[in-house]
């Protein structure tokens, strides 16, 4: 295949996944074909639709497909809250995150900008401009754990955080290194190691480790429980957070809220050492109260698109999408406009 | 002891620890003296200082000492964050978190309320009325976890997060008899149960057995991700919020900061089946950098001597002094007024 063309990998999911995935492509494929990339596309059925079909979660074939290929944009995934023929988690577990776990993605990025024009809930936001790299293959998320005498009074339920010196380092190496690229320079650790002492000293003695290859980058710590205060207190002061599986999961919902919600918040799920194919997703869920009905807000799928284009190499087609949701966000006034409206006019802007 | 005496544990501690302690018992002696209820201290050195000074953080005779008493004022524990003298963590874990587990204090209990008057980071808060159940004695606090080949890129570290059904049930039972006693008989049960499959499913059931005997009750779940959003675009939409040890933790801070801070943030360390006595603090630390300079605001541990109040079984005390904090609160300009002359107010207003 030629060096300008992308191998993608869509996987729409379920609620407003197709929705919202369609305007990405909608406006990837405009961004692709005016900087000269052939884009060529591969869907796959997957999710708890497709699993009330067939009972498939993701088969180890659909894997090895997924695997051969450049990248993947990923819609959402998960069952209506009420749907109880669908095993609570299933879908997440045996589906997306063990995607991000099969294929290495270990930097799970998360940017949360506070665009001109958006609301914040927060009365002062300031200038906020960070990202989240959040640790994705590790942690408190490896499912490792079990019950004994399930159901009776006498029941014992455990969950192990596993880890590693390898997983640990790999994602706050790659953390300084976003940190040196961007202005402020700055990076902060959120942890809990007052409590969490073998996992937080793991992570504390990493990143004063790391910090002697980047002089140039100034970094502190917080507890994930102070970091909250921050966020609404001062989210401004955050340039690049470095953290676990979990409290990233935590920290950046909260960072989303306060940048204007999840309908804006874009992620990448990365595999840095480029041994398997990253995916980009939506940090939103499926939503499945209002699927179907154009009423979802596209712009965290485009700009998850954005941050594939530039995970390949393409930073100039994804400098273009992002100014493109920029002007887009800047002119949105109070007026409602479909999934298909804010994806056309996205495009148009391009 | 006469039914009207307290024998009180006073564990005044580090940084502005002493100070608002200081204004916590003014209140509590004049409220106390006022419905006719003695009240004998014993304090207690104990913390980072006398850490420094003895090496000791909490010895067995002092936590069999304290076991005789019949409650735990606590002021505030920690060194300043740059003092390598003393092991990060240690007072935390040896002394803070030891006499939560020893004492069984499994109901955490943080109340968050908007008072008129205060300013909230929030642009549009809302009425702002809700407490949170903190489970205190379990989860992933416990301690269990190591770490293997320390130090070399092979190192591994482990958390362990350990629940029991004894553990989980009495807290949800504790936090369902919260609601039920509350106009609005609301509980949310926040985990991660997507994830932490083994713990979340046993708070889950737990959480749908108990809500039988409690049918005036309604309850719903959130992801602890998900909860930190409503925090800050809807936090009045919460009554009562249960949760395990590691969550409550986040929450609460959050919960403090969405509600004008954690100046203002009380808690209880409780005991419900007074097996021993349970403690009462303000939810802020020892903040070093304003300690001994009459800059901190003590209302966080005069609330929190409210609450001892209430859980000794003298309820009018202690509306007393919750109405004294918001008849102050009410009248607080930007006037800065120092440590002391804030419990003076508090203490007139009684
Ligand atoms: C759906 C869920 C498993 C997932 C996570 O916890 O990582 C989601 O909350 C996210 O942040 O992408
Ligand atoms: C000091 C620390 C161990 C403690 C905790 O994590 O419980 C504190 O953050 C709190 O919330 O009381």
């Amino acid at each position: 295949m030629s060096a300008s063309t992308i191998d993608l990998a869509v996987i729409p999911g379920d609620g407003i996944g197709p929705e919202v995935t369609a305007e990405a492509l909608k406006v990837l494929e405009k961004a692709a074909a005016a900087d000269g990339i052939v884009l060529q596309q591969t869907h796959y059925k997957l999710g708890a639709q497709h699993w009330l079909e067939t009972g498939e979660t993701l088969p180890d074939e659909t894997l090895a497909d997924l695997r051969t290929r450049d990248a993947i944009l990923f819609g959402a995934v998960g069952a209506a809250p009420g749907d109880t023929r669908i095993p609570s988690g299933i879908i997440e577990r045996e589906m997306l995150l063990k995607l991000r776990f099969s294929l290495d993605h270990f930097v799970n990025l998360r940017p949360s900008r506070l665009y001109p024009g958006v609301a914040s809930p927060l009365a002062n936001p300031g200038d906020i401009d960070f990202i989240v790299v959040r640790e994705g293959t590790e942690g408190p998320y490896v499912g490792n754990g079990g019950t004994l005498r399930a159901g009776t009074p006498h029941e014992v339920a455990t969950e192990v955080s596993l880890n590693t010196a390898h997983g640990v380092e790999r994602v706050v190496r790659d953390a300084f290194r976003r940190a040196s690229d961007r202005p402020r320079k700055k990076l902060t650790l959120v942890h809990k190691h007052n409590v969490l002492v073998f996992a937080g000293h793991l992570w504390k003695r990493t990143v004063e480790a790391v910090a002697q290859e980047f002089p140039e980058v100034t970094h502190d710590y917080l507890h994930i429980d102070a970091a909250t205060i921050f966020m609404v207190t001062d989210p401004a002061r955050f340039d690049v957070i470095v953290t676990d599986n979990l409290f990233g999961d935590i920290i950046t919902d909260l960072a989303a809220a306060v940048s204007g919600g999840i309908g804006l918040a874009a992620s990448g799920n990365i595999n840095m050492e480029r041994t398997a194919p990253s995916m980009f997703e939506p940090v939103h869920g499926s939503a499945p109260d209002i699927a179907g009905q154009q009423k979802a807000d596209p712009t965290a799928a485009i700009l998850s698109a954005a941050l594939l284009l530039d995970h390949l190499g393409y930073g100039p087609a994804a400098r273009k999408i992002e100014a493109a949701v920029v002007a887009d966000i800047a002119g949105r006034g109070t007026a409602v406009r479909s999934t298909s409206a804010i994806g056309d006019a996205i495009a148009a802007a391009l």
